[in-house]
């Protein structure tokens, strides 16, 4: 392989995920700068072929395509601070872990001192990344994401959100409160059922039919919540919140703990106390917008 | 069609979805009795070609396969129990809603009659009866089940879960708990991405591809609960701790309702605090294993 027509890529932060990413892009041939601010982690990644940059100004010289996955943005401010790096003209593709005002702040810090910048998040474990399985969501100027978008895929699978830098992690979250929601709910099936002696991967592949069932409603429900126009289609809250009653009382027949769908009907008594017990569930789209004080 | 090569059933109950089972059977060329307390009920069925049983008796009379749909099993006992009533050789399939233990006595007390019996749940409404996206889940002697399964396939998709008459009323509430969650979970990520105008439908797709891929590592989590032991291959309880934590803070920051991330983080730290942050999830089964006072 020419690595001479790959684009050089410079990355910062070499904890476990930093470390993924270099080796995927040493792996396709990218020419690869490191820099950690503990030198020793970039050993194993210099053997595989990386360049170590002596100081943080120069692993920026090294490319005009920088990812940048450190612990939080106090770390990512801290070190793109250095009185030695230079950003004009660098691209910032930032991986580190934060929320939404963050990444919008980070941005604006950025392009104030010439870079150009993504923020990005990463929907993976680490030794997935460079497989279709890893998840690279990036959020900023559309320009900038299709101008790398070929050394992202390397990566695994990538994609645009929009212009909003504060996207990739809104989406992240919301990625991780389906993902708890699946294992939880699952865990609370797979207890129901173990009081009868079923185990645990007897129940599993029902449990996975029916998230990817009920996942099948999702586009047609949210064009209720588009329209704000939430008719019982398919049934009414009042008749869900029996449903979620049962599997309350059930719950607690068995001796199965009943937090999270009590939890459940709390938020579907207050939208049917507010009005809403006539209308199709994602009506409670009203109480997951607003805070609640608790 | 030759209506006479069909099995003869009784349906007992006809709100919504008795007239929808008999409303199918009938279609499918079944001689349908039908029974309901309030006899006009029938009307539109008898129009359809049902015979109208004039007493609770005659309706078990005139068919060895009865299908029982009432309100709950109150009603159910007081129906069957009446005197004109001869169960001796029936076979009953109890679609009523209720819980495992309602399903286990109910069993016991049409068997002493001499009844067959096998308790049910229907995870669809009324409209999708007949096809298959209509799941009818069945427990009881397998059997019994084997004998009308040509006949029960006219209704929907239909399962046998076990001898142990509980487990339809089980599995049936555990589909409700992750029908809610990712529901749920569906709702606090599009409140979330609201927050920076992107449409329900353009989060809609995102969310319904996290839950079916998270979905997909179930049957393999399964193993870990079966086996008792929780090694964290692809992440620490401890880890996901603090994912849970961002996602509260992010929630928050945004003006979105916090209560069901909360009520995640509660149970993880709770499982933490027991000694297991160094585990994989699943471990948590044991948090959902036992009931809380609260």
């Amino acid at each position: 392989m020419n690595i001479e027509h790959k684009t050089p890529v410079t990355v910062i932060g070499l904890g476990r995920m930093g470390q993924a990413l270099a080796g995927t892009f040493l792996k396709a041939g990218h020419p690869t700068t490191v820099w950690n601010r503990t030198a020793s982690k970039a050993d194993e990644l210099v053997g595989q072929g990386a360049t170590p940059a002596p100081t943080i100004g120069d692993a920026f010289k090294a490319s005009s395509l920088a990812i940048i996955c450190l612990t939080d943005y106090q770390a990512m401010y801290e070190v793109l601070g250095a009185s030695d790096v230079e950003l004009d003209g660098t691209t910032l593709i930032n991986l580190t872990s934060g929320d939404s005002a963050q990444a919008r702040d980070a941005a604006r810090w950025a392009e104030q001192r010439g870079a150009r910048y993504l923020d990005g998040a990463v929907m993976a474990i680490p030794p997935t990344i460079g497989t279709a399985e890893a998840v690279l969501l990036h959020s900023g100027p559309q320009s900038d994401f299709e101008a790398h978008k070929s050394t992202l895929d390397t990566l695994g699978t990538v994609a645009y959100l929009g212009a909003d830098h504060g996207l990739a992690a809104l989406y992240d979250v919301a990625g991780l409160a389906m993902m708890w929601s699946v294992l939880n709910a699952w865990l609370q099936g797979t207890a129901l059922l173990r009081t009868a002696g079923v185990d645990a991967a007897t129940y599993a592949p029902f449990a996975q039919q029916i998230a990817a069932g009920v996942a099948k409603w999702l586009p047609g429900y949210a064009e209720q919540i588009d329209r704000g126009s939430f008719p019982a289609e398919v049934s009414a809250l009042e008749t869900d919140a029996r449903s979620m009653a049962h599997l309350i009382e059930e719950s607690e027949a068995v001796g199965v703990n009943a937090e999270l769908p009590k939890l459940f009907k709390a938020m579907a008594d207050r939208a049917i106390a507010a009005g809403h017990g006539g209308e199709q569930y994602p009506v409670l789209i009203e109480e997951f917008g607003k805070p609640r004080a608790d």
